[in-house]
């Protein structure tokens, strides 16, 4: 069984990849953090504790950063048009959920339950990367007792989606993802050169939703207008980008990879850019020497992928 | 006739695309500028009078900078173990040429012949874009009198080669490639993304040797301590990186292209990249509104530009 914690801002393709973590039967989910960026982190706790209650998953809830790491950094508008007003796609929620959160700060709960668990706990983190570093910060030596660290977020070969070259969750607190990124850590990086590629239709999810329980008709009717936003990009359909990563801590033969240490541009018009050194390439000495190398997934086999959320989402 | 001034810094690879403009019939070379890069402008000025020598060039050359745009940039030594340690791949060239060099610094000889062609001239440039740059701010009005611009430099949706991210020739003068690849005039960029791919054996160097000229015959010589260099990337056998420019400046159907406007990075860890937003993608306001769209070279027919190349070395 994977010990995942899983770091998140739910957001709707996060909903989709927390229901895959809960229901995957060689997946023990056995916390959930909250993280700001696809909404205000008050937004993202909220909805954990909804989708918590709905789908009756056991983990604890404890609540993160609402700040980046360099405090200096201007806040921008919350991504409204992607996620919806309330990060679910505007579907119905309650304005506050009656369930306790664990009272620790995520990355708190992060550090104390790595050490419980030593070299057996997988953080699967899919929003920005200011819990994990602000853990690493306190408690440095929790990067030898994690077993691994999977992310959604970045772009190697491939544009970015809030500027030319950077992805959301790494844009979101670039100094963050660059601490995470290069600690002695063994770090798998899922970013949108296979996210992006991998789209599950509209009809695809409501005939997941036909066959499944009340969980996945919920899960669809809060994807809905995340697959209008996507019009531009997917024929109706969403990006199912979250869901990779979780895909990744069970099935990683689905993706092909190159390794080699991974930096973030921090400032400039290239901000929040992800780069990789790959290993075995001849460079000058650089900003890159001396750091580990991590694994970046650049294909998937979209299809398997697809088929595998769809068949945990319908394990009851 | 295309009306070309090839900006260069002679380079191995440079010597062939000279070759390449020289005898190629719908070429009319008006002239040659000179620019460090590849060895110090006095190596590369000579280099280009020892060519012009060998191979009856009637062009003039004019010697140019020496100096990055922004002065403050540190000096790097030069790629002697690429180009050699006289820019030529180590064969025997005179300390001197006694050819008379053009009176006035390059980027005053580009001002002054575009303006007396006006419309018609279309400028080549395979080393830093110094010169360019230099023209551009004496006088920002050629802009709109070239025909265009074609240079090789940068890459987009691959690695490049003198950092993760960032390619010799626009790494070499970042602010020069910003100033040239934002001005209000049409930019084809020729980068890593196809002159990485478009490789000649060293095999089918010496074919064309054996066949061709004298001229030839040099080329092949000072090509070997090149192909050699290549060997990490390339199976006995060299990039064309600068003869893909010359290409495509006669056979732009050899060419896929995405087009939109092209920021470079100055400065940081991403130093020197050169940043693409794709026309037609939706990002927020950014470094990149209101820029010309200019024209990114993403694939290319490999063979045909090397038959083509071949096929042009051996006129005479």
């Amino acid at each position: 069984m994977h010990k995942v914690i899983y770091d998140t801002d739910p957001g709707v393709d996060d909903a989709m990849a927390l229901l895959f973590l809960h229901r995957h039967p060689e997946i023990d989910l056995i916390g959930i953090t909250t993280v700001f960026g696809n909404a205000s982190v008050e937004t993202t706790t909220r909805n954990a504790l909804f989708l918590k209650r709905e789908w009756n998953i056991p983990a604890p809830v404890a609540k993160g950063a609402s700040v980046t790491v360099d405090p200096t950094r201007e806040e921008r508008a919350w991504p409204t048009f992607v996620h919806g007003e309330n990060g679910l796609g505007n579907i119905e929620v309650p304005e506050t959920v009656d369930l306790p959160l664990d009272p620790r700060p995520a990355h708190r709960f992060i550090i104390d339950t790595v050490r419980a668990n030593p070299g057996e706990v997988r953080l699967v983190a899919v929003g920005r990367m200011t819990n994990l570093a602000m853990a690493l910060k306190e408690d440095p030596e929790i990067a030898g007792l994690v077993k691994d660290v999977v992310i959604m977020g970045g772009n190697f070969y491939v544009p970015g989606n809030v500027s030319p070259v950077a992805e959301a969750n790494i844009h979101g607190d670039p100094e963050a993802a660059d601490i995470v990124l290069t600690a002695p850590w063994k770090v798998a990086v899922i970013g949108l050169d296979v996210t992006a590629i991998t789209t599950m239709s509209r009809s695809y999810l409501s005939e997941i939703a036909a066959k499944g329980d009340r969980a996945v008709k919920l899960l669809n009717d809060l994807s809905q207008d995340y697959i209008d936003f996507y019009k531009h990009a997917v024929k109706d359909g969403m990006m199912v980008h979250d869901s990779c990563a979780c895909v990744y801590v069970v099935a990683p033969e689905l993706f092909s990879i190159i390794s080699g240490p991974v930096r973030v541009v921090c400032g400039g018009i290239a901000d929040g850019q992800t780069i990789v050194k790959p290993d075995g390439r001849r460079f000058p000495p650089g900003d890159w020497d001396g750091l580990p190398s991590q694994v970046v997934c650049t294909g998937i086999e979209s299809g398997k992928v697809i088929g595998l959320i769809r068949d945990t989402l319908l394990r009851t």
